[in-house]
């Protein structure tokens, strides 16, 4: 409401000062958590995680081809090829559409059974394509995968882009928030994001502001981002400030903001929402504190893992001994289980494949347990996957107890107790 | 206010269907004001300008390439090239760029002493760049260019595109509001944009809604959006609905709008603030009504006309006779002009080349009387161009009066009065 009511207001150049300052504090902190050396790396607000993902690949296509900014990539004389995994967010191939790279050309390299990139499929994959005439420059890693929750290993994969010169981006849209939580769990999932060439997260997940921002990062040298967008020529610059100015709205602060950070026009890819973002973000920030934001995130996990042991072990009084089934061990914020209503007590789906019968009946189960639970106002959890598993996660749950969890199982049992499945046909 | 009071507790589906059909209506208005038949047209609200321009661009590609979107821009075996004007918004060749055809080969083709792309020499780089190979896609045509306000005359740049099998694209930021004015006006300035291939124009700034955000509509097939940038495979939709759902927040809004609008992931595109941009125009639009809108469209050129005859005129009771040089007739709401003072009154900068020792005194007078007029909290106007001319702008000017016109010169007059030169060193 705060950035609402000086939207209306605030055009002029005097406030500017102080969203800059705003701004550069909450990347400067980005940098310090990442572990990026503040000498020779420098960040931005982009309008959302897709966004950020957009810019790794295009920082990494101008860092490694700067020819192409004006050329285009005919001037590299071969086809380029990205990878990421098969469970990473669907941006990296739309990036790949939009850079005119081809989403068939970022590639998906198969995961292991804990949903991590295998780094010897990727570099199977990166030598057949060098063999095959293209020209390998980028690995996309994800840390917190959408569905699994899954954080790939950094550290093999850096050592294969040092090996075959690619860049290094880590998606945290989800899973960045890690670096907020103790020592412990930032080396459990995120050894080795100090050395990526660039990395992405929302901040603002875990201090609750209801926004569409990310933060990208990067510590290839200070500059890169205006050279790669910006403008040049002075005369451009002037031209650049008058567009802003009168045509597309708001220079002043955009304008200002992004020539401190050593970005002269980045308006192409981080329109109108940055300044209020930051904004909140810093105020959420600066209430909550370094602290309690350590705590939130830990009771996330926390919280997890309680859920995680409740529907694998049936509970301590075993209320819910064999009802549910769990999909795998959370490593960070999402708990994926089935509900295994007694028509179908003898389905067991982490057990292997199911028939066709079976899988026929269990898919049937989530959705009718959403359905029901949704019209009765009890608490709405997504599903996904094979055979229809819940997909739980614990984003920002500083108001959530082991009760709360306790119950939210309960109400799935209790709506779907007296599930029974159409047969197939 | 309204809007972002609603931001913190409209993650529900309940509230999703209103935005949806403020969007869908400000939309569909757009393709009845552009003239575009809504059997086979759509639109999109995306975050400004320039990520309108992208739009175009991509928009563009995909409909001639569709295998670009797999395969990458050396699908087509030969580099793609795309034309603007040389008054053109930078956003045009910065789309190049992130979409790999280079911002070089978005060529700028030189203007007439009106500000507006000549066919012929756009005929004639598209015939030179055929025979060196390149492939021509696309023409980016302005309506109203940000320093002059000039118009691309569309009609031989349509028959150029018909003939070359280019998409036209129409960027309309700064004067597709002429839409909103009168019949004439519309026939004068945006004659046959009708028949553009897409259009985008930012809707609020006539309304007077603070926002950065613009409205992109084609007219080459419902779909094609979707097409171009959506998911296709259900798999893919329903992992896309989780994405949004968890992980890049906010899906309800974004996925139920967009795919009722024929797109169902976007999400790339058009981040958060769609939504609300969407509802603050709606109200506003309602508030104020078509006829109010035409009047104050109508306004903006009156008085830019009545500004651009004191200034060449000198005031009706000679006030301001031989103290400002108009630079041209004003077409639209943009009034260039040179202030003349004293000290410098055989200086004409509109009767031709100046020498350079003119060039450098008259180049001061600009700064010197913006900066004095700032420090008295007058009125500010931006300044640009050849030796530094004052860019006046009469965008949404529902409440100034012709008598502010004439202080406003009265005020550049009274600072600028005394000023006296450094000479050349």
């Amino acid at each position: 409401m705060l950035t609402s009511a000086c939207n209306t207001s605030a055009y002029t150049f005097e406030i500017a000062p102080v969203f800059v300052m705003v701004e550069s504090s909450v990347i400067e902190k980005t940098l310090h958590l990442v572990g990026f050396e503040s000498d020779n790396s420098e960040g931005l607000f982009v309008p959302g995680g897709s966004i950020a993902n957009l810019y790794g690949l295009q920082l990494a296509r101008f860092y490694r081809f700067p020819e192409t900014k004006h050329e285009g990539l005919y001037a590299i004389g071969k086809p380029l090829v990205g990878y990421c995994s098969a469970a990473a967010h669907y941006s990296y191939k739309k990036a790949a559409h939009l850079m005119g790279i081809g989403d068939k050309n970022m590639k998906e390299i198969p995961i292991d059974n804990r949903g991590r990139m295998i780094p010897s499929e990727l570099e199977k994959q990166i030598q057949s394509d060098l063999a095959n005439g293209m020209q390998p420059f980028f690995v996309g890693a994800t840390a917190g995968t959408t569905v699994w929750g899954s954080f790939d290993e950094l550290p093999p994969l850096r050592s294969l882009c040092d090996q075959y010169g690619l860049w290094l981006h880590v998606d945290g849209a989800w899973g960045g928030a890690a670096m907020l939580g103790s020592q412990a769990t930032r080396d459990r999932l995120l050894k080795g994001v100090e050395k990526a060439d660039s990395f992405c997260w929302n901040p603002h997940k875990m201090v609750g502001a209801p926004l569409q921002c990310s933060i990208i990062v990067h510590r290839k040298g200070k500059g890169l981002l205006q050279a790669c967008n910006g403008t040049q020529a002075p005369y451009l610059f002037q031209k650049e400030k008058l567009h802003g100015d009168m045509d597309r709205g708001d220079w002043t602060i955009q304008c200002i903001s992004l020539s401190y950070l050593g970005v002269i026009d980045l308006k192409l890819l981080s329109p109108g929402g940055r300044r209020p973002d930051a904004f909140k973000i810093w105020l959420a920030w600066k209430h909550i504190g370094d602290e309690a934001l350590r705590s939130r995130v830990e009771w996330s996990l926390d919280l997890s893992r309680y859920a995680a042991a409740l529907i694998s072990d049936g509970g301590s009084s075993g209320q819910f001994a064999g009802r549910f089934e769990l999909h795998h061990q959370p490593e960070y914020a999402n708990v994926c289980f089935w509900y295994i209503p007694p028509s179908l007590k003898d389905i067991k789906p982490s057990f292997g494949p199911l028939t066709d019968d079976q899988a026929f009946r269990l898919s049937q189960v989530i959705p009718y347990c959403k359905g029901k639970m949704q019209k009765l106002g009890l608490s709405m959890i997504t599903f996904t996957g094979e055979y229809n598993f819940f997909r739980w996660t614990f984003a920002n749950p500083h108001s959530v107890t082991r009760d709360d969890v306790v119950d939210v199982l309960k109400d799935i049992d209790a709506v779907g107790r007296d599930f029974v499945p159409l047969p197939i046909s």
